[in-house]
């Protein structure tokens, strides 16, 4: 879809963040401003307590949208997994299993606006577009590192979402020919440099006798180690962390390399969990993307932090309520 | 641009393709059936005697065209290296050296008809969208492996060419960590795979003293030794060739499964000249995707070879010469 359709100011919208741990809801108008917001935590669910929950949320935000001027033109919504938006089924195992779900019908049915939905990374991409890094731009890419790795993309204005939902599943991007067993439960790509192998990789070394500060942190406990105290090991000197942080890093910019190369976008936008560690990861991730890709395409281009942390996918599924057509 | 435009059968289009060695030109009618086809040789030359070249052959179809009944709706063309849409410069370092020059303007000039350029890539998605391995489908790409490495991207039913026309460049995706200083020069998944690779990969195991068929065909001339050769060579089930295939095959299926990850296409076209060899190279490249790619979109598509061969991309360009609306 355009993602530039015109808006007037008195307009608003809904947007719906559904994740693994939080359903996050809001109403905003035409600028992206936050007339209400409100978070609930969610468990593994059936899927028609997810609809019921979600329904739920979303009336309510309808309820107090009702109380202000201005027309809800419609309800924007993002999901983890994949999301077919030609039969508006969902595949989200943190949330349901392995059970491909009719989330859209399902909802329609309790709702008495249009419903747009799409994965995450194309909502993080449509934030940033709308309000963030990459205002202006139409050719723009957001790579979302957390506990997984994906690509929201935007291509002449539009998201691509691929032929089935799957696009941007970069995290299975092949960038090391070891073929390690870890590559083929979740690609190569998030196996090296998704949160969770900060803390694997540091674990490693520990157990291999290294010394570092996370070995007093985290005594006779190295399985618990977190990304997080990596991190702050890392800011605070430590030379494994820094070695784990940097191999990360390079990881990142092969894939970053990668996109860049095939995608030929204006801006490339890091977001996700892992970005909070921006200071250790961005200057490295750039100098090796640019060993990488096509240095045309790489001159061309830049490499961004998010701008809109946490609300980008928030943000970005309300400029979904604002849209009315559907791809193309 | 919509591939898909209607037209009528007493239409005719003028399709062009512009390569290192040589022009073709053709004329052909709405199935795509060839009418009048001519090759040329082309070399290193100026911009002005490329433009003389081009348009004087185009002028001579277009005589052709004007005997047999039928209405010519225009002209497409291919051409190498990097085109930009947006500003109609084209760079093709074989043909014009390091500098880019305004070719659909200077062509335009000398034309009676609307022009269309795209990248030789571009132009080959779009001959096997129109008449081969991908008719009906709107989400594909063509994965050329010849001297370079580039694809050519369709989205849903557009030619997708990036914010500057570099969009494709596969050739620098990286998948191996190793940093060898010819993936500077070429990029990684180019110097890895590519048709000159196969040629090389031999020699260095040749000059390393390995037995092999190629060692009688080549005595003392190893830098001379072609991949048309090696090829042979595997054909003859020379170990050693055997080996070099299937190595280049991997780093092929490497590339191809990040295509898949990324783009998550219906289909995936393979050609380009060491497609000669896919009797060689096309299995156990599917086998390698398969072990990378994010797995359901790797289920939903399909790895074949182009079904148009060297047509494609002359194809391809008289497809452009059918179509009228540029780019969205």
């Amino acid at each position: 879809m355009r993602a530039d359709s015109s808006n007037s100011s008195s307009s608003l919208a809904v947007g719906v963040d559904l994740g693994g741990t939080k359903l996050a809801v809001c109403v905003v108008d035409s600028h992206g401003a936050f007339l209400y917001r409100q978070k609930f935590p969610v468990e593994k669910q059936t899927p028609s307590q997810s609809f019921e929950q979600i329904s739920d949320a979303i009336s309510d935000a309808l309820n107090r949208a009702s109380q202000t001027p201005g027309k809800i033109m419609g309800i924007g919504m993002v999901v983890p997994g994949i999301f077919d938006v030609t039969t508006g089924m969902a595949w989200a195992p943190n949330l349901w299993g392995d059970q491909q779900i009719p989330l859209r019908d399902a909802l329609e049915a309790r709702l008495p606006l249009p419903l747009t939905i799409e994965s995450d990374r194309s909502g993080y991409v449509l934030g940033e577009h709308w309000l963030g890094a990459g205002r202006g731009l139409d050719d723009i890419v957001f790579m979302a590192v957390g506990t997984g790795i994906g690509l929201g993309i935007l291509t002449g204005g539009r998201i691509y979402s691929g032929a089935h939902g799957i696009a941007g599943a970069i995290g299975w991007f092949a960038v090391d020919t070891r073929k390690l067993d870890i590559y083929r439960q979740m690609g190569c790509l998030e196996a090296e440099s998704a949160g969770p192998a900060v803390a694997m990789k540091a674990a490693a070394q520990l157990r291999a006798g290294r010394s570092s500060l996370l070995n007093d942190w985290w005594a006779g406990q190295l399985e618990h180690i977190s990304t997080e105290s990596v991190v702050e090991a890392a800011r605070q000197g430590d030379t494994l962390a820094l070695e784990v942080m940097h191999e990360v890093a390079c990881y990142l910019g092969m894939g970053v390399a990668n996109v860049i190369s095939l995608l030929n976008p204006q801006l490339v936008v890091l977001g996700g969990g892992l970005l909070q560690a921006a200071d250790l990861i961005l200057e490295p991730l750039r100098r090796e993307a640019a060993e990488w890709a096509q240095p045309v395409a790489m001159k061309k281009t830049r490499i961004e932090v998010s701008r809109l942390g946490e609300d980008a996918g928030l943000l970005g599924a309300a400029r979904l309520g604002f849209l009315h057509h559907l791809t193309e």
